[in-house]
């Protein structure tokens, strides 16, 4: 355990750094003006950046410092995942409140620690700053993948196949449950969904295995569904026919205690970073059953891209008239 | 012009990707989950991220949102400058109250272009979220530079010469005098160190013309002369003895009516965005006279490198008892 004084800024680094592992792309990393990588002949260099930022995308109580600091770190792997990259390392960020426990700051960086480690990649350096507002990381990721193999929101074709992995909405439910019982008081039957809020995890196994299929489109889902496919088909210049399965009954259970509509969970709750992709007709399917059992999660075909722009989707074979949203910061 | 009426996250980024131009190595830009980057052998690529905070780094009244823009990828690319290499894309991520004026947000993204432009540099992407509290950009930047020859913090030597470039303090004596007059009625005579503090520069082509000397090591002054001075000398395990010349008459006059002391300035003001590099003894002199010519600011030797640790200086030839301390976000 490191001292639980209050320490200083080059001295909070010192620490990180004490705890940072290299990695072989790593030339330099944390302590100097840069991060210096090494690049290969035939590779491309995925790289992302996102916020955590509080009373935004998560509140003091809901979830605690080294999730905070995991979560940060998976919502940029998930950037990378969606790309069909392998991701090499990571920069944070943090503006830290004054007012900030030495406490919650290291187990903030723990977090972050044990996301890039169980990722395979590594934390190559970052930046503190304080903050007069609310406690904010921001998070950069690079990521390779083969030269001309990096997977586009802007490849999905008409016909094409869309499918997308997981059980949608279930981070929005969790979200539910805290905000009408608090995270402690909430329901034993909602831990699953508030851990996939708090707990999200980058798929990036996942996302590597899916890219050796013909992908021709994949995006992460952190806006929602309807919202992450819509920006598959603007990138693509395209439309979607949706043909969803009605919502799980025990789904539909635990989001109607929660007071919430279940289909609206699952078509525009946000950061489920679960994965939407798109493929040609009969690509996917004779590769779904060693999915499935490798990963233990749904690989499941929604619809198909159409030439006619919009999305139209059907819920259990009945046309849905009006599609919620998705998330949008600034609506 | 664009419209001026509030608009939505997605409109907004698709507003600023119409506003971006690619670059020769950026095979992805903004609008996919992450942007594509083309290395070649035999380089190196250098990135870093930094943030700038509103009642931390700025206020409000002080600082245009075009200025805060710029100054916030400026300081990231100094970064850059400081390993001696050439930046190739950056990333930008705002945190924007939801009552920030739509007009304001424009002009902080011209100016997040106008410093990637006049740097040759390419946006590549970036991420918008919603704050509660103050406005924070976070920016990271990649550059590249030929393999092995990044300089480091790390490689000053005993009896190496430091050297640095501009004069120091100008920015905090900016900052005295905004926070002693407003920026608006500080006197005339105060125009230029405030524009140093609102429209830094970073030394992107003197660090590349210097880069070409045989430095040991290098970095930017954004804590202050002796803080990261500090850094050099911490990552290279040696000390510091430091021959200043006193205070120009002019800059101690200035600093005098702002009721700061010039020396203290001079040693610990942050955000000047400088070069401090240490080198082997003659390697910089005979070359001083065309780097002054060619980019318009001085290159002094204030310094050598001692086996003896810690920092003794002397101003005008007489030893300084008590050395200020640099800018420390958490001390």
């Amino acid at each position: 355990m490191p001292p639980a004084r209050k320490s200083g800024e080059f001295e909070r680094i010192r620490w990180i750094r004490d705890r940072t592992e290299g990695g072989p792309r790593i030339a330099v990393g944390p302590g100097d003006d840069c991060a210096v990588l090494r690049p290969r002949p035939g590779e491309e260099w995925v790289w992302t950046i996102d916020d955590l930022v509080e009373d935004v995308h998560f509140r003091e109580g809901w979830i605690a410092p080294r999730e905070i600091g995991r979560k940060s770190v998976e919502i940029s792997l998930s950037d990378i995942a969606a790309m069909g990259a392998r991701p090499i390392a990571i920069l944070a960020a943090a503006e830290i409140p004054s007012t900030y426990p030495e406490r919650s700051f290291r187990a903030l960086c723990d977090g972050i620690r044990d996301a890039v480690r169980s990722a395979g990649a590594a934390l190559a350096g970052g930046n503190l700053a304080r903050s007069t507002g609310p406690l904010a990381i921001t998070t950069t990721a690079l990521g390779t993948v083969a030269r001309g193999r990096a997977i586009l929101r802007s490849g999905a074709r008409p016909g094409d196949e869309i499918w997308m992995t997981g059980d949608p909405g279930g981070a929005a439910l969790g979200l539910a449950a805290i905000e009408r019982w608090g995270r402690r008081r909430a329901p034993r039957a909602f831990r699953p969904p508030i851990d996939r809020l708090v707990r999200p995890r980058a798929r990036i196994r996942e996302a590597l295995w899916l890219a050796r299929l013909p992908l021709h489109a994949m995006i992460d889902t952190s806006d929602g569904l309807l919202a992450d496919l819509g920006h598959i088909l603007e990138e693509s210049g395209a439309g979607a026919a949706l043909d969803l399965p009605p919502p799980d009954p025990r789904f539909r259970a635990l989001a109607a205690r929660a007071g919430r509509d279940a289909l609206d969970l699952m078509l525009s709750g946000g950061e489920d970073y679960d994965l939407v992709l798109c493929a040609p007709p009969g690509a996917i399917e004779p590769m779904r059953p060693r999915f499935e059992r490798r990963f233990g999660i749904q690989l499941r075909r929604i619809g198909r891209i159409t030439r006619r722009s919009g999305i139209r989707a059907r819920i259990d074979g009945r046309p849905l008239r009006t599609l919620p949203r998705g998330f949008d910061h600034f609506a």
